[in-house]
């Protein structure tokens, strides 16, 4: 059995992220890593589903010992992603799918070689603040700062293996998979199937 | 509007290559690049669709002046691919096709560093046999030399950058599909679509 890719996904908010990646997830050869945190939980937030909850001395600890595959600190909290899950997901096979931000996915491209990562785009900033706008649930200051935020973020997108354009829902789904598929496909990953054919002939 | 992908495509004699690429090319996107040859045409053979027929002039001039992407030498006569057309066509936006034998495609990867490189591979030398002795039209001892020839060329796609395995005709096209969409989603090409989304924001 080979063991599973890294994919680390990233894209401004509004993008539509979350509904690609619940359609990549529903696929069970796929394992999305849960994020750690030393900033306590809010209310009906769950240990291990929103976050792995860690103290800061946890979190340290991770850090010195060069468990982190990513991680930054907020107001105080750190955030990343502890390298042994990751680990043990794909070495049972599993393709495990990191949502992070662009600077943590540019830690892991430095840790992490064989990691694929994947910048999801919208057509348009102004498509962007139009999707913004149409979920209705936030203020105009709180969508100018997202937006403002999308437009430090896109410049990143070149430093990504792969760029996905969220135009329409369902293409950007097909292209998603396809990096995937692809990915899967690289030579480099055919070596025992190689060795096998060969050995049989 | 950007330069189209150059995709080498090798097999063993008997993997569906051309059947996958029918399949392909039925894409208008796509251009398939005919192999220039200084053997005589046989009967029924027409000039720019079976091969180019060059004169041995003709096509010592294009390698002296670097003008080959790869070539080969068979039986007193040279075969391969001029860069000229490949190039044009890329410039028009046209993904070009190469099918080649391997050392043609490892030619090309010396001399061409963004073109890529897709192995077919058959699920076993038992099937591949099996499906040549399927077509009934020819004798053991080319069917022999078939598999043989097969088994020599199996180790090269390891340095190939993509292995498509041609187990169900359907799943082959669609990796094959796959591979193609991921390759014109790497982020190197989607830089004038960032520098336009931020121009525009």
């Amino acid at each position: 059995m080979n063991k599973g890719l890294l994919f680390v996904v990233s894209a401004p908010s509004g993008c539509g992220k979350g509904t690609i990646l619940s359609e990549i997830l529903k696929d069970d050869r796929f394992y999305y890593s849960v994020s750690s945190t030393t900033r306590s939980p809010r209310e009906g937030e769950i240990n291990g589903v929103s976050y792995n909850f860690l103290t800061k001395e946890q979190f340290e600890e991770l850090i010195s010992s060069d468990g982190m595959l990513e991680y930054a600190q907020y107001c105080d909290n750190y955030y990343g992603t502890p390298k042994e899950m990751v680990e043990k997901k794909r070495l049972e096979g599993k393709n495990v799918i990191l949502e992070i931000e662009v600077q943590g996915a540019m830690q892991v491209k430095k840790n992490c070689s064989d990691a694929v990562l994947i910048f999801i785009m919208p057509p348009s900033v102004a498509e962007l603040e139009r999707r913004l706008r149409k979920r209705g649930t936030e203020t105009d200051d709180v969508i100018a700062k997202r937006v403002a935020k999308a437009v430090e973020e896109i410049p990143f997108a070149h430093k990504y293996d792969y760029v996905v354009v969220n135009g329409e829902l369902e293409k950007a789904v097909d292209d998603f998979k396809a990096v995937i598929s692809a990915e899967e496909h690289k030579a480099v990953y055919a070596r025992d199937f190689i060795d096998e054919v060969l050995e049989n002939a």
